[in-house]
């Protein structure tokens, strides 16, 4: 079934401690529509670019599946993200955001894909996220959301709008402290709950993620990493690959069971995204790779 | 199976956000002797107290099945640690620890229980757990050892002399990183591992805890908790539960699935000491509690 993914489509420019790369595919609706077309079709993005966006991103989409037919192309500069990571590899410090052609994106849906029943409302202000819900015109739908710390301090109203319209929120582990107000990430979980969507799922990075729905609860580790290059979108990445499992389950009304089956593959799908910079590692990885490392995720869960 | 436990027996004075208690049992060899008991016995604990450690944290120990035959008394003052937990309760701050009798112990294994097959050598100085292993006289043992970073700072070189000593070291994830020289966890279970010990076990807190093994690997994730009253003691239950379990089947050459199962059960039992402040949680654990717990872990974390 069909899904819909809207959010930031952005320059990167990532340091860590062991390279320094520029002019990299960022955001937050690349890695999520990308992860989703390993798993469903079609994925239509929507996001905008600006003059100085790459054509090879464009190529590189377009060619694993992802339908940019609601991508826009502004005359300003691209939306770019400048950051470093320090050794341990879990903090990161932004340099700088060139917000640029996001400053006064409206989102529009097309016609062609307003019925889409599965929603992505990738991390974006929740101005722009409820933009997107407001045209989409599903009967039966199923939306999910992820935010940031800048929405929860500056755009609370405009985001507590947003959680009343979702079905599922994923939100990384300081984000959910934050926004519920306590350090206990169980009654974080079930205090989000209270805002809105049936479900949530909280992501902890390298320890995996955990998925809140009413009187039911998973949780999820995640793949052990060697090689941890470039963590920048591991969470997207996460996001999408949930989205394209249910997508490719036609699980608009998804069990608990599905839900726990698309944590699993989000999560290791996240896994590839950090094994090197950008989407590169994403747009390699076959179902094969994907199938076989999901099978030895469960050899290394289990007792 | 036997099991000789020692370690520090401790009197605590804890506060946290909600509560500030004094004069509780504590001490590393007291939470991993009565894990260990609930699950398997003999469980005989060495270590030694002075003159002002309270009689009912005898009488508990001993109603509980723990042999304190091995149990020194002194005239000084006891081992005390004074800390309190800040609003996350992840982080702690010490306040006063006096060594008092610990300053010039040495470990005196009673002939009666130098042949335990089971060895516990929990949180003490590096120097007390060689002593304590040199005078173990099982042909066939299983030996575990827990540290903490004061020893990876201060007696580095005795504690890699117990390294090529233990079968097994559980360690917890900071010091596991310092311990191992890199921030990646995987690496650095792989590392310690080449330092001697078979098996390593990096406790993650409400993550729950890896487990390494030659070319065998084990994520086990932690019992959610909305109650979290006083984590002091969590590792060490965890390390006595899972002696407690291998003990109780005989498995002084355990396969990688029988300490899988110890892991889990070592998770479970951990859970418990969080809910309340020193033992008292755990010592009310019975075994229908644990087993009902632990069936509704395997549901929580199955896919």
């Amino acid at each position: 079934m069909s899904i819909l993914v809207g959010g930031s489509v952005a320059i990167d420019n990532v340091k860590t401690p062991s390279a320094d790369e520029k002019g990299l595919l960022g955001g937050s609706a690349s890695y999520a529509a990308l992860a989703a077309a390993k798993l469903a079709s079609p994925v239509h993005l929507l996001g905008i670019v600006g003059h100085d966006f790459p054509a090879s991103h464009i190529t590189m989409l377009e060619g694993n599946g992802v339908d940019l037919g609601g991508l826009e192309h502004s005359s300003e500069e691209s939306f770019t993200w400048s950051g470093e990571y320090h050794e341990n590899m879990n903090e990161r410090t932004t340099h700088n955001v060139a917000i640029n052609v996001l400053e006064h994106w409206e989102v529009k849906v097309p016609d062609a894909v307003a019925s889409s029943p599965f929603v992505v409302l990738a991390n974006m202000a929740p101005l722009n996220q409820l933009q997107l819900i407001s045209q989409c015109t599903a009967s039966e739908k199923f939306v999910v959301a992820d935010t940031m710390d800048l929405w929860i301090a500056i755009a609370r109203d405009e985001l507590e709008e947003v959680m009343a319209k979702i079905d599922l929120l994923v939100i990384n582990e300081g984000e959910a402290r934050e926004y519920a107000g306590t350090n206990n990430l169980i009654l974080a979980g079930e205090r989000l709950r209270e805002k809105g969507p049936q479900y949530v799922v909280i992501k902890l990075g390298e320890f995996g993620a955990l998925l809140f729905g009413e009187d039911e609860f998973f949780r999820c580790g995640a793949w052990p990493l060697r090689d941890l290059e470039d963590p920048t979108g591991a969470g997207d990445t996460f996001l999408g690959g949930m989205i394209g499992y249910l997508a490719s389950q036609n699980a608009v009304a998804p069990s608990f069971a599905q839900l726990r089956q698309a944590v699993v593959i989000g999560s290791i799908l996240a896994s590839y995204t950090c094994q090197d910079f950008s989407t590169r590692a994403l747009e390699s990885v076959t179902s094969h790779d994907l199938d076989s490392r999901m099978k030895e995720f469960e050899l290394i869960s289990q007792w």
